[in-house]
């Protein structure tokens, strides 16, 4: 019997993609000149099973957790931050908050695990797993019930939702590049030393320190990283496993998903290693401008929709690829065609 | 005394510069980690000498002319589309209508030089200089009053909008890519084969003939191509002119202006050649597919902020980053301080 994240992803719809690229040949512009945002509405027709698509009912839901490894001094930032910022997620002033204004998008925060409990928050789902993972340097960052209760939560998630046509997971958590960077590098057979970046802005002797725990995290666990799940449990955080289990829920059920930055590319990576079958519903947004992104996007043979020099997380630039996906789709269903508008072809 | 062209920009703030500075570097988020976001909110705030600037009111006027060198063969859509592109614009079909709805924008179509008259219609304004302009391969596009009536005709439209926060300036003319290229070649003194692309999509024979017919103009009219001007006289287009008044009178009036693709980028490129103080009002929206923008871009020390393989035109590209730069006065006007929100700092 399959476990819940093993089932396949809902099938895509090849009569709808070829429906939609006939019908943008047909529009009133030389042909392919609307060029990805062409494209970008096909496979929108194709995932919705729709003639003309829309996402206009955008969720952004975003994971909140604290992170044992920042006891090694991996971030610019100390760790009470991650709370904090829960706190301004719900009150609005965080820069995932505007976007998800601006959008008319429905918002939700879940806290899978700071480190100190807070108080009941407009906004935000209490679901603590623990008061943050462990240290990953010496012993897996969660333990296998912890990890699978993460992914349940992911998909938890998604069910929650009103009725929804994108999904945005965004990511809180202080040391969280250096959980991500230490998952991908074991998933990708890579050095953290090709990998490693600045994440919140860290200094060189902090760079420096982050490769060093990486490196020390691999050499210990070495024997348990084998399969994808294993390395989730081991080197991953409680907001990585609930973004992949949201990321398979979401493809299982239909929804597109818009996949920001490197955190979320990370967690996107390891739920395609746990399921392939979902790769089609994610769509990368931007090229992050943390360093080991580029190369995390060419092993999923991603092309990101953007490229302006984004680091902050939180979903922010999967939401500003937003009204890139909603003027597409305006594009496929307004555009008069060459025929109704009575221009002449080549 | 001078000419209403070289008249000098209006000046830009640099005082609101460095407050917008300092106050980005207040919101909650790693200094720097909303790249290019916070760079376009600063901008912003110094072209519009706001502490908070806004794009809400867009203006989107497209400018259609047709192009004596058409004859030669160099497109892959016969001339007659330029003309039923003004009744599709007009009727709300084009892409650039799709967009300008979608964005709320005022919108308005200039003709300045179809071959065939044209009947009125909504949203079209006649200001037709002649039936086209010459074939350039043997003599100018224009004359010189025709040319100074062109930029005339960019100035008026800019005039004629209602108080507007950003300005966009469209085009459509067939054959209106070897116009552009020929006067970029001229201008920044390089071979056809160097900037020459598809246009509409024109084959390798096409493609061979319009570097052959850039070639024999630029050589025909060698003597004439002194200054800017007479550059645009001889080789420029109806379109290209009135846009590259557009963008010098908007800059004069303190309206940012948000360039589209090749050709714009070309009329960008001799309007800042004609009067150097414009160049900080323009700011580039996107990198083309066009062959030839990524070294006009290069020439403009410009950076396109979206490069989404487009190569339509009609302004459609600059209509498409609009909302990026919403979204970046709303997250500078609406995130919280860390002090405000109580977040720790590094």
């Amino acid at each position: 019997m399959s476990l819940w994240f093993e089932l396949p992803a809902k099938t895509i719809s090849a009569a709808h993609r070829e429906r939609a690229r006939e019908h943008q040949n047909q529009l009133t512009k030389p042909p392919g000149s609307l060029g990805r945002i062409e494209q970008v509405a096909i496979e929108l027709c194709a995932l919705q099973h729709r003639d003309m698509p829309a996402v206009d009912r955008v969720a952004i839901t975003i994971f909140a957790a604290d992170h044992g490894v920042a006891a090694e001094g991996v971030s610019a930032f100390p760790q009470v931050v991650t709370g904090e910022m829960v706190k301004n997620f719900s009150a609005g002033g965080a820069a995932i908050t505007v976007l998800a204004r601006a959008l008319n998008a429905q918002f939700q925060v879940i806290n899978t695990g700071t480190v100190g409990e807070l108080p009941a928050l407009p906004f935000v789902l209490e679901r603590r797993i623990a008061a943050g993972t462990k240290n990953f340097c010496d012993e897996p960052a969660m333990s296998e019930a912890e990890c699978a209760q993460a992914l349940s939560i992911g998909a938890e998630s998604i069910d929650l939702l009103d009725d929804c046509e994108l999904f945005i997971g965004g990511e809180m958590g202080i040391a969280n590049t250096t959980a991500a960077t230490a998952l991908a590098c074991a998933l990708l057979q890579l050095e953290p030393q090709q990998l490693v970046g600045r994440g919140t802005g860290i200094d060189d002797a902090g760079l420096q320190r982050k490769i060093a725990v990486i490196e020390r995290a691999l050499r210990a666990q070495q024997a348990r990283l084998q399969m994808p799940l294993a390395v989730l449990q081991c080197l991953g955080g409680f907001e990585i496993a609930t973004l992949a289990g949201s990321y398979i829920r979401a493809a299982q059920r239909g929804i597109p998903v818009l996949v920001d930055g490197f955190i979320c590319t990370a967690a996107a990576l390891v739920a395609t290693r746990i399921n392939s079958s979902i790769a089609p519903w994610l769509l990368y947004s931007h090229a992050s401008a943390e360093r080991g992104h580029r190369t995390l996007v060419e092993c999923l043979q991603a092309r990101p929709l953007l490229d302006l020099d984004l680091r902050l997380g939180e979903g922010s630039g999967a939401a500003l690829a937003v009204p890139l996906l909603r003027m597409a789709c305006a594009l496929h269903a307004q555009m008069a065609s060459f025929a109704g508008a009575g221009v002449s072809t080549e």
